[in-house]
């Protein structure tokens, strides 16, 4: 049983953070930190395969763009880097690790915010990967111009609030799904809970945009690099509903379970590439970015 | 500077709950409690005044009812029941407490629940009680049928992922209001971040209603105990952001602020009836219920 390794943040009052070990299993906050009592800060979950963080800047830059969107303090890139490859060389030797990063506004009162690098071995979606999933669409019901209209609502930000998005997903293993896609009220494709919608139409790689409200895929990137590299186009463009049944292909994209495709629909099969997946897979999992 | 208190919940096999004094300065939650990593649990804030907990039956069935919508457990009522008198017991004596209840879903594929009781002092609301608040109207871009549409979504759920209420509250202080009342996409009065609104038209007294997707408020619930008193009449009812500007009286209502009159709604000033400002506030201070 590998065991997992954790850091946890010292914010010092001139703006340095420094990381120190500490053991995993003992407990590290407290009852009244604002991350466990309101959901209130920002995370990460960074991918490192054979010892390799993938798209290390790219999660650094979206966590200081969620940390700016919840007037958090700017997370320093360079010691959240070095807690990256700290934690991940302290874990046990293993194919793949998911190193999730953390920063809550800390403790009620206190002003001083908390913070950890926790590196563990993600849950085995071999299955999933290979054999496809079945996905539900789900209502998100908001309008695709949320993040523009409401910003306090942090739509596009990476909170610790992350309740609705594991009870979409409760949701649709108890009707027999593995994953969800949200729709916007006006019937944009979204995203899922944890994941990032792309979907192949022909030669070009459609995922949706970031100004609906979501997130910009760190996996999605470097799945786009993929394509770009078989000569492909990739475009970044809003989807209907109707799309995911006319595409080609389609994919969930995340940092622990990297690429799944989807093999059903709200029930209605879709087409898998079984060989394009395991490309795109075995990309995810050798080339390091 | 009084001491807060704290009670841990344990959860046996065989369902009973029990509760452990422990020092609220020190940790007891793990990094990888899903409270702290998705805020993914429900909570309470009882307001305790004189030793006594208020409304307190109303709270554990919201709780209960929170819980259901998460898949958690059923929170057990007399044991928790017996943790806010405890842990209100266990404080220092002071004029007035909030309890705060939480249930997580505990250490990410542990099976068991996190939970605790805390008594703690909330924030003197001294002014904002008696001067009164200015708020600022605010988009929660959601439709008004959601709750029935999405319940993925657990509006009417009083969960731990409450960083877009923190962020909205922010929002209006950085806009030199003290707080907000949320309107739906279609227009219709929610209700405040961390509060219920209670609008006075003549001698009738509304609330917006739960099927909103909003929480049936506790401290409304006694606010509408006092109207009733005085043989005014008393009705849950849709709002539009108009009767915001034609209410004879508004207030935000909370277990921690109690009452507080709304003095002015996005700038334009508002009639405050400070002596029956001053009546409400002195029933929600001395009947207990």
């Amino acid at each position: 049983m590998p065991s997992p390794a954790l850091l946890l943040a010292a914010f010092a009052p001139d703006g340095t953070t420094t990381f120190t070990p500490a053991d995993p299993a003992a407990a590290h906050l407290r009852v009244d930190d604002l991350g466990a009592t309101r959901g209130d800060g920002v995370f990460e979950s960074v991918g490192v395969v054979g010892g390799n963080p993938q798209s290390l800047r790219h999660h650094l830059d979206r966590f200081a763009r969620s940390a700016a969107a919840l007037d958090l303090p700017a997370p320093d890139a360079g010691a959240w880097a070095g807690a990256v490859r700290a934690v991940a060389a302290a874990h046990d030797p293993v194919p793949e690790l998911l190193v999730k990063l953390v920063l809550t506004r800390g403790v009620e009162g206190g002003g001083v915010p908390t913070g950890w690098a926790h590196a563990f071995v993600p849950v085995d979606h071999a299955r999933e990967r290979t054999e496809g999933i079945d996905v539900l669409v789900l209502d998100r019901a908001y309008p695709g111009d949320v993040a523009a209209r409401a910003p306090w609502l942090l739509q596009g930000a990476k909170t610790l609030s992350y309740a609705l998005n594991t009870a979409a997903l409760r949701h649709a293993r108890a009707h027999g799904a593995h994953d969800v896609v949200f729709l916007s009220d006006d019937g944009e494709v979204l995203e899922g809970p944890n994941s990032t919608v792309v979907a192949r139409f022909g030669d070009r790689w459609v995922t949706p945009p970031p100004e609906l409200g979501i997130l910009d895929g760190t996996t999605q990137g470097r799945a786009f690099g993929f394509a770009a590299a078989r000569g492909e186009r990739t475009e970044v463009a809003r989807l209907r509903r109707a799309d995911l049944d006319t595409a080609d292909a389609l994919w969930l994209v995340s940092s622990g379970r990297l690429s799944a495709p989807v093999r059903s629909v709200d029930g209605a099969p879709r087409p898998v590439d079984a060989a394009l997946s395991a490309d795109l897979l075995h990309h995810l999992l050798t080339v390091h970015d």
